[in-house]
C-alpha cells in the first residue's frame, strides 16, 4: 500500500523512507487539523478583542465572551493533541536526523498554545501559527511533498502552509 | 472535470455573498475534516480486508481487528458530525437555491456513512468519498473558491477535492 | 424482530413500514432526548435571565453565569446530535414522502438551536421547542404511535409532545 | 419558579417538598435517559445472542459483534451516569426517609449494570430493567407524579415505567 | 493473580477478602484520582478567590475567571465519577458490613461536590477533601493497606491520605 | 502560595525553581495518573493473555476480549495525554538542562505506548512502565521531592516510583 501511495503521488523521498508505524498504524497523518485549530484560536481571539474594545457588555455579549473563551480553550487542546500525535507517532529517528529542531519546535508549540489559552495577546497567536506552519512544512518535506503558502480562505485570512498536490 | 468545475465557479461568483452565521459564529468551516475522516474509514477498511483474506487470525491480529473496527466507527461519527455542522450552520437559503441537491446529498452521506460503519464493502467507501467530495465542491463553490482534484498524499491515495489556493 | 415489535405494541402503520436501518442498527430511537435537551436550554436561559435582571452580580453569581452558559451550550450540541441521528439514520424515503417537510424542519431546528446558543432570547427557545415537538410528532406518527401534549413535569413546565403508550 | 411548576402540573406532594438543588441547579431530572440506556443494552444483547446462535461468523458479522459489545458498554456507562446524577443530586434526606431502599437500590443498579456489561445473560438485563423501573417509580412518586407501565414502542418492547402526564 | 498480589504487598486482610468484581473486572482501583480532582477544585477556587479580591478585572482576568470556573466544573465531574466507580464497582456487602457509613459518606461526597461546583466557599472544599480522604482511608483499610497523612506536594498543600507502601 | 507550598513540604530545590506556568496555570501535576494508566494497560494485557492461552473462546469470552482491547486502547491514550501534559506544560529549560534526556524519554514513551496498544507483548508493557517510572522520578526530583519504589497495591503488582511524602 505504501508503494502504491508513493507511486500515486509520484514523489521520491530524499530522506530515509518513513516506515510509518502510527498508532493503528493507519499511516494517515495531516497537520491541517492542527493548523485549522490554531486559526480558530486566533479567530476567537479576534472576536474576544472586539468585545474588549467595548466600554461595557450586555449580558448577551458576556455570554458570548464565555462561549469564545471556551472555544479558544477547546481548540487549544486540539492543537496540542494533533501536534502530539504526529510528533509521537509519525516522527522517528530518520526525521530527527533530518530535522534536528523537531523536539524543541514541538515543545515550543505546546508552550505557545498554553500561552494563547491563558491570554488575549494576538502576537502569541501569530507566532504559534508560524511554528505550526513550520511543523507542517517539516512534515510534508519528510514525505517529499512540496508545499506553498497562501492565506486561508476564511477568517482570520492568515498565511498557512499547504501541501502542493495540484501536480 | 477540472474545466467544468472552474466554469461553474465563475458562474458562482454571481451568487449572493454568504452571510455565514456559524454557531459561535466564527465563520471557519472546512470540509477537509470530513474528507480525512472518510479516507480514514476507507483506510481502516482496507486493513480489515487484509485481515479478512487470512485463513485464521492470531490473537494479536484479532485485537487489531477490534481496534480497526473501533477506528472505523469513530471516524464514521466524525464524518457525520463534520458534515452536519456545515449543513446545519453554514448552508442557508442562498446555497439551497444555488444547489438544490444539498439536503438530499447530506442525507445520503449520513446513510452511506452508516452503511460503511456496518459493513466491509469498499465500494460503499468509495461512493461515500465521492459524495463528500461533491459536498466539499459545493461548499468551496459557494464561497467562490476554485477547486481541483488530486490523490491524497497518504493511503488510501484516492481522489480528493481540494480548494485551489495557490493563486 | 420488527414484526414482534409491531405486534407487541399492537399498532399498525398506515404508511410504508419503516425498514429501520439505524446505525447499529438497533432500531431504538426516541426524540425524548432532544426534547429534554431543548427544555434544559430554556431552563438555563430562564436562570440566565434571572441574573440578567440584577443590577450587579457577585463573583459567585458570575461563576454561575459561566456555568449556565456552558450548560446551555452543551445541551445545544445535544439537541443537534439527537435530531441529526433520527433524521440521518431513521428517516428515509417513505417518511420523506409522507412528511415532505422533514428536511426543512430538521434544518430549521439546527438554525434555531444555534440562535438559542448565541443569544438570550426566550422566544427563540419556545419556537425551537415547537419545532422539536413537531419533529417528535412526525417521528411517532411514522411509527403509528399516537401522541398527546402535556406540560413537562419539571421546569420550564412547557408543552411537550409525548407518545401515548397508556393504551 | 418551583411554585409555578407545581401549579402548572397541578399536583401536591404528599412527602416533604423537594427543594431540588441539582448540580446547576436546574431542577430537570428525568429517569427516562437511564431507562432508554438499559433498553439499548438489552437490545444490543439480543442482537449479540442472534450472532451467538450461528455456527460461525463472517468477518462482517465479527465486526458487528465488536460494534454491539462497544454499544452495550457505552450504554452501560450511561445507565450508571444517569442513575448516579439523580441519586447524588436529587435524592436527599426527605426521599431517603420516604424510600429507605434508595441507597441499596442504586448500588444494586450499579452492580447489575457491571454484570450486564461483562456477560451475555439476558436475565440480568431484565432484572436491571426492573430495578431501573423501580428507581423511576420512586423518582416520580417523590414528585407526586403518577406512573403507569407499558411496553416501550421499540425493541426490545419490554415493560417500562412512564410518568402519567396525560391528565 | 489475587494471591500473588496479596503476597507481594505482604499484608493480610482482617475482613472478608475482597472478591473484587470491577467493571472489566481489572481489580485496579485507586482513590488518588478522586483526591487529586478535589485538590484541583480547591486550587482553582483559590485562584478564583484571588480574582475575587480585586476591585475590577481586565478582560484577560475575566477570561481566566471563565477558564477557572470551567476547570472547577470539570474536576467536580471527575470527583463524582471516580468516587462512583469505587463505590459502585468495588464496595460490596463485606465492606458495607465493615464500614456501615459508606453509602452515606458517598452520598455526602456527591452533595458537597455539587455545592463546591456551585459556589466559591473554601470551607466546602476543605470539608469535601476530608470526606474524600475518609473514603480513601476506608478503601485502603478494606484492602489491609496502611495509610498516612501528608500535605500534598503541590498547591493547595492540604492534608491527603496516602497508602503507606514504603514497607 | 508557592512559598507556602515549598514551606509546607519543607524541601529546597537544588535546580532553578520551577516557575510553573501550567495550562491554567494551576501548578498541580502528578505523574501518578500516567503510572496507573500503564499499570491498567499491563493488567488488561495479562487478562488478554489468559484468554490467549485458551483453545477456543465462548462468545462471552470473545466479548470480554473486545472489552479488554478497548480498555487497553483507552488507557494508552491516557498515558500519552498525561505524559504530554507534564512534558508540554511543566518541563521547561531549567529541567531540560538538569535532565537532558527528557525529550527523548518522552518520545520513547509515546512509541512504546503505541507498540503496547498494537500488540500483546508483555515485555513492552514492562519496558513502558520503567520509562514512565523514570519520567516520574525526574518529575519529583525536579521538585526536590524524594522518591521510593514499591510494588503497586493491586494487580499487576509491579514496581512503581512513588513520592516519599511520609516525612
Amino acid at each position: 500500500m505504501l508503494h502504491k501511495l508513493l507511486a500515486s503521488v509520484e514523489r521520491i523521498s530524499a530522506i530515509e523512507p518513513v516506515s510509518a508505524h502510527c498508532d493503528i498504524p493507519c499511516k494517515i497523518y495531516d497537520p491541517h487539523h492542527a493548523q485549522i485549530a490554531v486559526l480558530t484560536m486566533i479567530r476567537t481571539l479576534d472576536l474576544l478583542l472586539e468585545l474588549n474594545d467595548k466600554d461595557s457588555l450586555t449580558k448577551t455579549e458576556e455570554a458570548q465572551f464565555v462561549r469564545l473563551v471556551a472555544q479558544k480553550e477547546e481548540h487549544g487542546i486540539k492543537v496540542k493533541d494533533e501536534v502530539r500525535v504526529i510528533w509521537g507517532d509519525y516522527f522517528k529517528q530518520p526525521q530527527f536526523d533530518a530535522f534536528p529542531e523537531i523536539h524543541e519546535l514541538t515543545h515550543t508549540i505546546m508552550l505557545l498554545t498554553s500561552k494563547l489559552k491563558q491570554g488575549l495577546d494576538r502576537d502569541v497567536g501569530v507566532e504559534l501559527l508560524e511554528k505550526v506552519n513550520r511543523f507542517a512544512q517539516i512534515f510534508w518535506e519528510s514525505k517529499s511533498v512540496a508545499t506553498y503558502t497562501a492565506d486561508c480562505p476564511y477568517p482570520p485570512a492568515l498565511p498557512v502552509t499547504y501541501p502542493d498536490l495540484k501536480g
